[in-house]
């Protein structure tokens, strides 16, 4: 420890892990080749994909290249949509939309409607958006199989680059209990969403009993920090540095609890 | 767009946040300077603190730098704290310790307790940590006050290097409806914890009427990824290249949502 200040020689070696913004991609739309342009832009940035990287990636974008967008011009509302959608000054078509992503509905209070989705995920609005997708009465919803999606866009930079990048797609997330939102994984390839670190030991060699870490969704909500949320217009990040476990099977659905399981509510 | 591979030159400039695990503290104990600590290690490191940095830094070491710590044989149990311990195999002084640092219970089941402590927060145990402290008997609880711990922390930083850094002090945190925990923000100083976007414009122009960004939970997420939770030693983790919105009064309970407003549970 006995290297002067501004010394570049270190001693230790320095974990660092770089989130690194994915900034120039053309406005995504249907039938786009989000891989393909991911590593266009990445390369021409002079960040080219390495192994091991993650790419994390926001959903809308991957709803708009799957085309799955919807116009609300389109949608007819039943009933119950209008009778909500009246009551609260809702758009009944956007409340139709919703209530046709769910399979069931958590909270319906104070014009908020909190639903579990088809995919299992408890969320506002079953996860469909209206920011960032062009034409005024256009909102995206959730990617069907948000898992595949990653996994599409993993086997598709493979193909291009020969490099083994785990790929992640995040939404954005309202919490019990928390204000202000935050990124969590929905869809995950190549990259086991857990980190299970129950029998290592601590510090003090104490074994761990409890330690399960949500490293995808702790990755997601590295990557908002450059990727925001409004009109910086980087809806895709990297994250280098970071080791993480490696699945070929494992689902964003693990990081799931079932509300039957769940000791908070 | 015409710059070749692997050209070092870039046309666009890359937004990069870089997260620096601070490796090769000492083990901290009571009364010890964390900041101080924190201050020599990274400069020699070769990182020394600059404007603008966050320093993430966690909970547990908090505690130990402020004596925060409990031997649970010196703690004697009340007749519920046997009762409930005696149910489920556990230990009785344990008991008694969460329920000290708890205003309310939120859950008592299956053996795991959910408890709102005395600062507000709801979660597993109250806080209280018997990882990562040395003495087999001896438990971390939360900091008393860890908006207060941060800003000394920030403070003596400034006296130390004259550099403006940010400080927040995280824990990791169960979640309701999602497994695994991530690490969270308990305390902080110099950054607001959330980034509010209600009134700024979307890609296209759509006005957003939701956003609101917990950063300092992110930030925190961010940090975990270098900090781990077992046996590496990295208690303390600096995040570089992230724009934040300063404050000088903000405090972390404004990312708590109190319960009689959740719309979730």
């Amino acid at each position: 420890m006995m290297c002067p200040k501004n010394d570049s020689y270190h001693l230790v070696e320095i974990p660092t892990i770089q989130i690194i913004g994915v900034k120039g991609l053309p406005i995504i739309k249907k039938g786009d080749n989000l891989a393909e342009l991911a590593c266009d832009t990445a390369e021409r940035q002079g960040i080219p994909f390495q192994d091991g990287d993650i790419l994390v990636v926001s959903h809308v974008v991957v709803s708009r290249a799957e085309g799955n967008v919807v116009n609300l011009d389109n949608v007819v509302p039943s009933d119950f949509a209008k009778t909500f959608a009246q009551e609260f000054g809702k758009d009944p078509a956007l409340v139709e939309t919703i209530l046709r992503e769910s399979r069931s509905i958590v909270r319906m209070g104070d014009g908020k409607l909190i639903t579990e989705t088809k995919h299992g995920l408890v969320c506002a609005n079953a996860g469909v958006d209206n920011s960032n997708v062009p034409g005024e009465r256009n909102v995206a919803l959730l990617p069907k199989n948000p898992d595949s999606s990653a996994q599409r866009i993993r086997q598709e930079i493979r193909k291009l680059t020969e490099k083994d990048v785990a790929v992640i797609v995040s939404d954005t997330h309202g919490r019990p209990l928390r204000e202000g939102e935050i990124n969590i994984a929905i869809g995950v390839a190549g990259i086991r969403p857990i980190r299970d670190r129950r029998g290592e030991k601590d510090l003090f060699g104490y074994v761990l009993k409890v330690k399960r870490t949500a490293i995808a969704d702790e990755l997601c909500s590295a990557a908002e920090l450059v990727m925001g949320q409004a009109n910086e217009g980087i809806p895709v990040a990297i994250i280098r540095g970071y080791s993480y476990p490696k699945s070929e099977s494992a689902k964003a659905i693990e990081l799931t609890r079932p509300r039957e399981k769940d000791l908070f509510i």
